[in-house]
């Protein structure tokens, strides 16, 4: 069968956690694109043509067609190439795949943003707590050496999202004491010749967190004024 | 090959939208189970045993094997028993069905019950501003008499909150004017046969809705006084 030119398009932005994702799994499945980086706060027309309902990246374009929503882009990537899997086979085991990186995106993204960037001292306390509640849950759920055993999966990539955190947090989010397992995970993770190829610098990362902190304030002082 | 005895219980609570996805997707099915309906407000210890993440129902337990939220079940059921898929079969068709069932939970159902059940009127409005933008996003979605077309499919089953929320609802959500594709898809997707059988009565809907916001405005009280 000859092969077909196939066209693959990421639309990101260097730093986002989520795109992150995407990219991981691109790499994962060793599969060639195009970046194109999407500058943040400002909303380009591609992006608003692909993403009209979000406006937001990462938006995958496989041969014209466009996906957003981190999770499901990942899920089309493993639906589309079969390589290298990033779902478990076993159907309960991709259910508690769904259902775990889902979690992290309900308990665990929304806590850690708030745990930092909303001016309320109390409510950040209170997001900070939610946050430990929720890495509690992912650190009795991690048995092996990645949430995926011996190889990094949907949950891994998921997870992704806690370990960039962790280097713009003010707290600490784990370390030998405090959720040892995810403390041994995230090195781990990091270290995956994989992972450790996509990962932004610390400055990237933190320049990220604060563009997009910054873009939010902007929106809710907006909002009030309304 | 032998048929396998199966288990197959769902927790649930009458009158949850949540619980009603899981049930048409398990008469489309056709898979015999158990129901074992949960109080409101009330945490059973098998509902803590099987759920001790989110405490809530739906709860699929297959063979001993629990599963939470619904989406997550809605994928299970369709890789665990192949016939009449919910999901199409074309991997960008099935990130389309999965983008939409969670635009639904993230745009649809946060404001639904916002428009109706929060105290502060302005608070209501701007709600219902916003369940509106959602909603004409689906109207503009909506190609056929169901979102998967001739049958209906993931999209479908996720978005009969919606309808079952219009008996809730004080006020439109849509009619033969306002929006008046959601308006016949309502209608054609009541009188499916399936899906017909499952929903429950105006009063069983009027109860879930009235005894679920009671049951949040008692969590958001104790967390106040805290």
């Amino acid at each position: 069968m000859a092969a077909i030119e196939e066209e693959v398009q990421l639309l990101g932005a260097v730093g986002s956690p989520f795109v992150i994702r995407v990219q991981i799994a691109l790499k994962l499945k060793g599969i060639e694109h195009k970046y194109v980086e999407e500058k943040l706060g400002y909303l380009s027309e591609t992006l608003l043509n692909y993403n009209p309902v979000y406006k937001m990246v990462p938006v995958l374009v496989h041969n014209g067609k466009p996906i957003s929503e981190s999770r499901v882009i990942l899920e089309y990537i493993d639906e589309a190439w079969k390589q290298n899997p990033i779902l478990p086979n076993d159907p309960y085991q991709r259910a508690l795949d769904r259902f775990w990186s889902k979690f992290i995106d309900d308990k665990c993204v929304a806590a850690a943003w708030k745990s930092v960037f909303i001016p309320d001292e109390k409510e950040r306390e209170k997001a900070r707590e939610e946050l430990f509640e929720a890495l509690q849950f992912l650190e009795n759920e991690l048995k092996d050496k990645f949430f995926g055993g011996e190889e990094i999966s949907f949950v891994d990539i998921a997870a992704s999202f806690i370990t960039l955190f962790q280097d713009v947090a003010e707290f600490l989010l784990f370390s030998g004491d405090k959720f040892p397992k995810l403390h041994k995970w995230s090195q781990e993770f990091y270290n995956h010749p994989v992972v450790k190829e996509i990962m932004p610098t610390k400055e990237q990362q933190h320049g990220f967190f604060k563009a997009r902190a910054a873009s939010i304030a902007a929106a809710n002082k907006a909002a009030a004024s309304k």
